[in-house]
């Protein structure tokens, strides 16, 4: 797997041919809002006039941080393999919506502290793609070499291409690990350009005190490589997580694809940061699912320009989020697909 | 059938015990922002710790209105019982998304001006509960009798006691009727006291000219009733339709029955008004769908202090909003009810 990926800007050509249909559908003109342009962009994603989703997948990134027990998170470290293990076996928030929103589910070890377990329930797939066990406390040192983070990149292309080639066209992803929001924070600093103290936040329900202390710590962070021109892999080096340097590359490698990318909240919305930084054309393929409870998401939205689909005041991460989006998309697409034409149904338009 | 409703606000009892429920899932206490206010309100309705929707149906209310062809509506009115016919053929936007979140539907004629007719889809059940061809002209006499108010009122009630029986805890309403928009204007303007130019807008699709037509127009039924002191009742009469009517019946009815209500848009929402002015509590089984592009609607839930579930920018009524949230419900629903608790699935909480 080389790290080159060759992402184009969306093929308009189809574009009118789509207008035409969705405008002709019995409701007045531009009634469905937002639901017409999710459902042209996906036509113009898949170069087809009536798109559909092929065997969509939910996966969820975990990934440790060196940072975890210095004082960024309301929960210990060994949360991630627990509810690594809870994914696992089925119990945890994503489980169930992936299941109400019909979405296959994996759970990928990008870097998880300790070993991971099971027990495996057959309709959550569990791979191992651990880099190391966690990344290096990104306060002091590089979270991570570029060795690492070109070895987390690579496997999330591999594991895209993996999923693409048994045939999905639409995929969501989300993360866990603890600390993760430190991690994004300081990304989302250095890529957007936004003062560190607005992309701070309670992350999993730090109070006052410890968004204070985590502002802090992670001003150490930034202090440590200040006066340095980073690019944007560098970037990532100094303060990703193996679980955000592998998104990264999942989303470079699906918009490649030219499958469909639902994103999730903040530390997703960080990882595509990243490779928006490297190949901008791959907001095309992206459909932003909600807009969370964790300050800096709207920020990182705002910076993209993007709006999302939902805003119901979650922080959980997972990719719960992009799993509530979906069924909005499916409405979207079922709209244009299934809907009378006025002619067909004997309907009066506006001008007849 | 009595115009008498017996609503009771929600008995709270319940509440400590389903909020400690919810906080000791799998999740950061909270992080499922909305969806935990959601899975706790249907908790209390149904009275159970672990609520359930049971055979959910959306049921669209179509009626016509002898302003239509003033001036107030983009469309000519005919468009009422073709759009009638297309919802039984199964080509209409609800139609679609009915099926996509699993609901049964219903159409109702309420009073459409022409007969309707088929053809029927064995999925969609048709009602005919005429209570005339049309309601009438608004900016000119009263738009309804008393009695056939009544009639309206007592329908819905009717047909909601119905599906209930049937096994139904869950509805959502919605309508179609051209100059609808004008007439929930109306009610809007005389029961939330909102400026009359603040709740008029395009409808389906009127450019500047037809908005301020459209106001102008509106402006006469409002100078029509000056100086008279209208019950909610009467503003019913004077500027309701048939379609308008019949939701308030079955609001009211299915507030008294303990059902979960599903709310739709600017229309659906002035029906509510009506509902609401007799019995305040029809709120607490109430859930909001969206907030639609028809500028009057904010408004409508700034007054009653509600908050929408989705944003996506729709116009076009039916119950499309309604049915488009049912996903949001359902994922709230097994979230409390399938997701593992710290204990059992081996997770720390953040305290421990």
């Amino acid at each position: 797997m080389t790290l080159k990926f060759s992402i184009h800007p969306l093929d308009r050509t189809l574009a009118a041919t789509v207008q035409a249909r969705l405008d002709s559908r019995t409701k007045p003109q531009g009634s469905l809002g937002r639901l017409e342009r999710l459902a042209l962009q996906v036509a113009l994603i898949q170069r087809r006039e009536r798109p559909e989703l092929k065997s969509p997948r939910i996966v969820v990134f975990a990934g440790d941080h060196g940072a975890a027990n210095a004082g960024v998170s309301a929960f210990p470290q060994a949360v991630t393999v627990q509810m690594v293990a809870n994914f696992r076996a089925g119990g945890a928030a994503i489980n169930v919506l992936a299941h109400q929103s019909g979405l296959a589910m994996s759970v990928v070890d990008a870097g998880v502290a300790s070993s991971c377990f099971g027990p495996d329930r057959s309709e959550v797939e569990f791979i191992d793609a651990k880099v190391a066990r966690g990344t290096a406390n990104f306060i002091e040192e590089a979270a991570m070499t570029a060795t690492q983070r070109e070895a987390a990149i690579s496997a999330g292309a591999e594991l895209v291409h993996k999923w693409h080639g048994a045939g999905c066209n639409a995929i969501g992803f989300g993360e866990m690990g603890i600390g993760n929001t430190a991690s994004a924070s300081l990304i989302t600093h250095a890529l957007a350009d936004i003062p560190l103290a607005d992309v701070v936040g309670p992350g999993t329900g730090l109070d006052d005190a410890g968004v204070a202390r985590k502002r802090e710590l992670l001003s150490q962070a930034v202090a440590r490589v200040a006066g340095r021109s980073l690019s944007p892999l560098d970037v990532l080096a100094e303060f990703g997580g193996f679980e955000i340097a592998m998104m990264t590359g999942a989303f470079l490698a699906a918009a490649e694809l030219g499958m469909l990318i639902v994103v999730d909240g903040f530390i997703t919305n960080a990882a595509l940061l990243v490779a928006h930084a490297l190949h901008p054309a791959v907001l095309d393929y992206c459909v932003f699912a909600h807009c969370s409870a964790e300050p800096g998401h709207r920020r990182q939205m705002a910076y993209l320009g993007v709006q999302p689909l939902l805003e119901l005041e979650l922080r959980l991460g997972e990719g719960t989020g992009a799993a509530l989006a979906f069924p909005l998309i499916r409405s979207a697409l079922a709209l244009m697909n299934e809907m009378a034409g006025f002619a067909d149904a004997g309907v009066s338009n506006k001008s007849t």
